[in-house]
């Protein structure tokens, strides 16, 4: 029997990289280790996982590359689930794969279907680092997974949900048509136990989805599902563009202040999502992407519908909380 | 029987074009037209090509959009071998693409494997096209086809092939062990008329190639061919790494001299070919290209062998002259 691969994960605290440590314990394919900042390594998040078992490498990913190569000593699959801010942090960690034999690098992704550059700003870092890794040879996955069921619930007037939504916002963009690829967060790292270890997805791009759901669609299934009537707000392209471009303006004047470029990346998604129509399965396929479902017919995504249902019956999680 | 897929080739008096309208105008599968400037329609160079049988367009591709789309009336497929001053001008012509519903762009690629950026400045810009396609979700294959045998045979000591080299220097860069893809000059068209009819091809990266040489291999090959023994000069991978910072410290003090922009782009081609080892199938592969080899197996290119006998018979042409 071969050896367990060993995987190196790094971001295992946030949203999605607790989704991912969860496949990917879930699997029981993989010895399974989280990269932790010094900082972060004796935070009760971080602590309450090595009550699980998982065993702790604690490294600066900002440190010489030569310390990164010994963090990396005897793993075969690195992954990263960095935080936006942080996603240039990945360089050296790229040249640190490289030197250390890593069989695969699954760089930082995990959002929606974009195009490489121009779009997203935050869709524009990451390809910095997939050009790192392309320009170094490393063998690498890149995941994307549509938009999370979890932020893509509207509000109901009775406010019976509120408790599990991010942003309760009940507005439909543009025409509210343009058809989305949606992932439950908790199936993102089901999905990424399957596609790294499978030399299909190897130097290739991925896409996760469970339904391919238009705004309009997702508005008439949460009606249905809860026999509310949602009064629509419409937001036209024209406005998203407007507001797109006076959230780029706003950065522009102060381009490091961490809340202005978060402000554009929820802009572009908007914008790319509901004006472009980037998020959808033929535009992944023209960009290269294979499809997951395709690639893992027996596995059986959490459906929108479901995900709804848990949070009608009182039993979903507000993300980031 | 389906009518015939009408192309316009930009670039057509070029080297690279000219393989290219032969290669179309020999397979004998299309309605060929080139798209040609006001300032050069009246040229000898192009007046000959209409003797040919081939229909001239005339166009400015700097003219606003809508120009370019009425110039693309009627165009299934676009290929772009515009010079390497010009390629960001290709920028209009993509949207222009987009709008008259062209069904297959080909811009100017025709270089080695490299990888995206940062590594030679000819692909950066290259790829600022590629990105603009993929971003109006245009419909497009990307053509590389390695070195040219033309330009790859080294000067014998009698200097009886001088009169077919464009750059003769028996130089081996490195330790002159890189392998390297090969296409003869005349062999680029014919790989493109058949990699432009194929569905295979859509929205993909191909290389071409009829051989993979070192140029150790090279020199052997031919002093084995002409009997001559050619004395090697070396330049090894840090003098190829100075000459390239010397190269890029010039351009960065006067970045818009044309003359100093392509010693970059001849020093680059060295770097990635001989001190990266760019330019082979492992790496086109892991970059995603598909090997026109492989798709065309009946396709029987000029062997780089076959290339130089003919030099040495006296059958050779200086490129550019």
């Amino acid at each position: 029997m071969a050896p367990r691969q060993k995987i190196l994960l790094l971001g295992a605290t946030g949203e999605t990289g607790a989704s991912i440590l969860n496949g990917l314990l879930a699997s029981n394919q993989f010895d399974v280790e989280i990269l932790v900042r010094p900082s972060s390594a004796e935070k009760p998040a971080v602590q309450e996982l090595k009550t699980r078992g998982v065993a702790l490498r604690v490294a600066d990913i900002t440190a010489p590359e030569e310390e990164l190569v010994s963090a990396l000593a005897g793993i075969d699959i690195l992954i990263s689930a960095i935080g936006p801010n942080d996603l240039l942090q990945q360089k050296t960690l790229v040249r640190a794969a490289k030197s250390a034999g890593v069989k695969r690098f699954v760089p930082c992704a995990f959002i929606t279907v974009a195009p490489p550059k121009g779009v997203m700003l935050l869709r524009d870092e990451k390809e910095e680092i997939y050009n790192e890794i392309k320009r170094l040879e490393v063998p690498y996955t890149v995941i994307d997974v549509g938009f999370w069921h979890q932020i893509s619930i509207p509000p109901l007037p009775s406010g019976r949900i509120d408790y599990a939504l991010m942003m309760p916002e009940a507005v439909i963009h543009g025409d509210g048509n343009a058809p989305n690829l949606l992932t439950d967060l908790r199936d993102i790292g089901r999905f990424v136990a399957r596609i790294v270890d499978d030399e299909r997805t190897l130097n290739r791009y991925v896409y996760t989805w469970s339904d391919v759901l238009s705004e309009n669609e997702i508005f008439e299934l949460v009606e249905e599902g809860s026999g509310e009537k949602i009064e629509r707000k419409y937001e036209t392209a024209q406005q998203i563009e407007k507001r797109l471009e006076d959230a780029l303006a706003a950065l522009s004047l102060d381009p490091t202040d961490p809340a202005k470029r978060m402000q554009v990346y929820i802009v572009q998604y908007v914008h790319s999502k509901y004006v472009r129509g980037d998020n959808q399965p033929r535009y992944a396929k023209y960009l290269g992407y294979l499809d997951a479902r395709e690639l893992y017919p027996d596995l059986k995504p959490v459906s929108f519908r479901e995900s709804f249902v848990e949070v009608l019956e009182g039993k979903g999680k507000r993300p980031y909380y």
